[in-house]
């Protein structure tokens, strides 16, 4: 029987909320996972003061690590990685980088995760630089988009290698050969785009991945392909956008169904099917970006996460390390290397 | 009493449904403006052919312009440009620039008409690149974002001329003074974004203009500025990923609505409110794209606009016109120079 257990570092003060969020959800996932192990990092007062909150904590697999400091959410990521060495962020990616946690997981500043984690992690062989991967709600199920904002100014060097870890990445984690990528631009015409994305194309296209061609902004709901890629300032400003967009259409959704009386009856005898439909679109379902490329399982939870949301993030973690996600972007980026040579 | 008098030169075969959805459209704003004049510019026996199906036409300001060939939506521009020089929308465009018409309006094929429209009505002094300039619904009302893809590679000064003509436009339209401008960007914080818009920061922030700053994708919707600008890739990728998830929100909710007989009951139910809300979020109600710094006022409206969509992009070009928007633009960007000089 293959060894299922997984140690996860939580940075335990990160997120808006710290460890009154980060806390019961580690309990929530272990209660289900009975072969979870958990690190929480951070000020250990506070997350003691926390755990005893809660009965049935699964001590002899539940550890805490104290950490002194923790890294503000607007803080610089510049001078949080050079200042706070004993941060609960670094200290959980730390972990991983001793090879005591298997992945780490925080809610924490993401300027500040991605440039510590790159620092203390390092890339992995054949990948230049970092991106941040998420899962989004689409028409025929999810798809993977990355880069979200890791990276400004992508080479199309950059943009190949976002599509094969990308790819890796829906194949190990849902077990599919050869899932679909698209490179986001602006039109479906070969002739459309800057120049980056027209290179990166070409790469694409010779690149023994299951290369779809261009897509448009409106093709990553549709589901037009598992993986979307574009560089991070793109992928960045699509993702805020929908958020916005979704932000405002369930406001003015509310302020409809609460207009009078009468529209507050609708609302009541409509809330089974409102409730169906927010499920389906629950972005708490989504929580949890991975940060690809690195020697290391980072998983990103946005900083509002409430409990459920940050489940999510753990849950993924887990998944990732079970699923070898890795182990096989390294095989892919090798039989990449040998290719090319 | 100023002259309110308004001639627009309406390409008739443009967009997916042609002279049925462009002619009833003329018709129904000829209705309501009695100053209107229009031009419809295409196929004459088309043309006459729908007209015929209409009572109450007003011959004394409705003229039919024969056109012999018309673009196809997936036609290369360039080709379209060299080779079509009868299509509609060409000749709708000369109608501009021989003053016989004030503005002209299309739902043609979008890169041929900013192409043609570029290549015959040239570029307002100052301005090096047209853009495309759209209203969006927001919590506050609505804004105005360029461009949404005519350049898919911007200079910082590229930027800064957006932003300006950005802030005419709404001024001019909406008679209010500094309308706000925001830089779309992927963090608050000045260290944030790529080289361009770094740049593009600080050219905004010494223009005179009431710039706001740096915005995130989520601004947008939220109203946070009057204009928002970024360059055209940006931009159309932000625009067709809204369009997507706007979809894909109203799929689901309809798929939950028509679950069963008893989801069903309820949404008959929910009507007026369901209703209610979707005029507020309504796209056709800002449909109609202005292609901004040309010598001439240039409309461009969705491809798939229905009659009610394709009425407010006529709208759009009369009050455009009435507002006088290009002389204040030429206006604003002689002001530029002097400052610069």
């Amino acid at each position: 029987m293959p060894d299922n257990r997984v140690v996860v570092a939580v940075d335990a003060m990160g997120g808006d909320h710290g460890p009154a969020v980060t806390v019961p959800a580690v309990l929530q996932c272990m209660a289900r996972d009975a072969d979870l192990e958990v690190v929480l990092v951070g000020i250990e007062s506070r997350i003691q003061e926390e755990l005893r909150r809660h009965r049935d904590v699964p001590v002899e697999r539940l550890h805490v690590h104290h950490a002194s400091e923790v890294v503000g959410m607007d803080e610089s990521p510049a001078l949080a990685m050079r200042n706070k060495k004993d941060s609960s962020m670094r200290v959980a990616i730390d972990l991983v980088k001793s090879a005591e946690a298997h992945a780490c997981v925080s809610a924490g500043n993401t300027g500040a995760l991605m440039a510590t984690a790159r620092f203390v992690l390092k890339m992995l062989p054949g990948i230049e630089r970092p991106a941040i991967a998420s899962e989004l709600p689409t028409l025929k199920g999810h798809c993977i988009v990355l880069d979200l904002g890791a990276n400004v100014d992508c080479t199309p060097q950059h943009l190949l290698q976002f599509g094969m870890m990308g790819a890796v990445l829906v194949a190990a984690m849902e077990q599919r050969e050869q899932p679909s990528v698209g490179l986001l631009n602006i039109g479906e015409e070969e002739i459309k785009g800057n120049e980056t994305v027209k290179q990166a194309a070409e790469l694409l296209r010779a690149s023994g991945l299951n290369f779809y061609g261009n897509i448009e902004g409106d093709d990553i709901y549709r589901g037009t392909t598992d993986v979307v890629v574009c560089d991070g300032f793109v992928g960045n400003v699509a993702l805020k956008t929908s958020e916005g967009l979704a932000k405002m259409i369930s406001t003015i959704l509310r302020e409809e169904f609460n207009r009078n009386w009468l529209t507050r009856m609708v609302a009541l005898m409509a809330m089974p099917v409102l409730n169906a439909f927010k499920r389906r679109v629950d972005p708490r379902r989504y929580n949890g970006a991975t940060l690809l490329g690195l020697r290391g399982v980072v998983i990103k939870s946005h900083g509002g996460a409430d409990r459920f949301a940050f489940e999510q993030s753990i849950i993924k973690a887990v998944r990732e390390v079970r699923n070898q996600v890795l182990q096989r972007i390294s095989e892919r980026m090798a039989i990449a290397h040998e290719d090319a040579a």
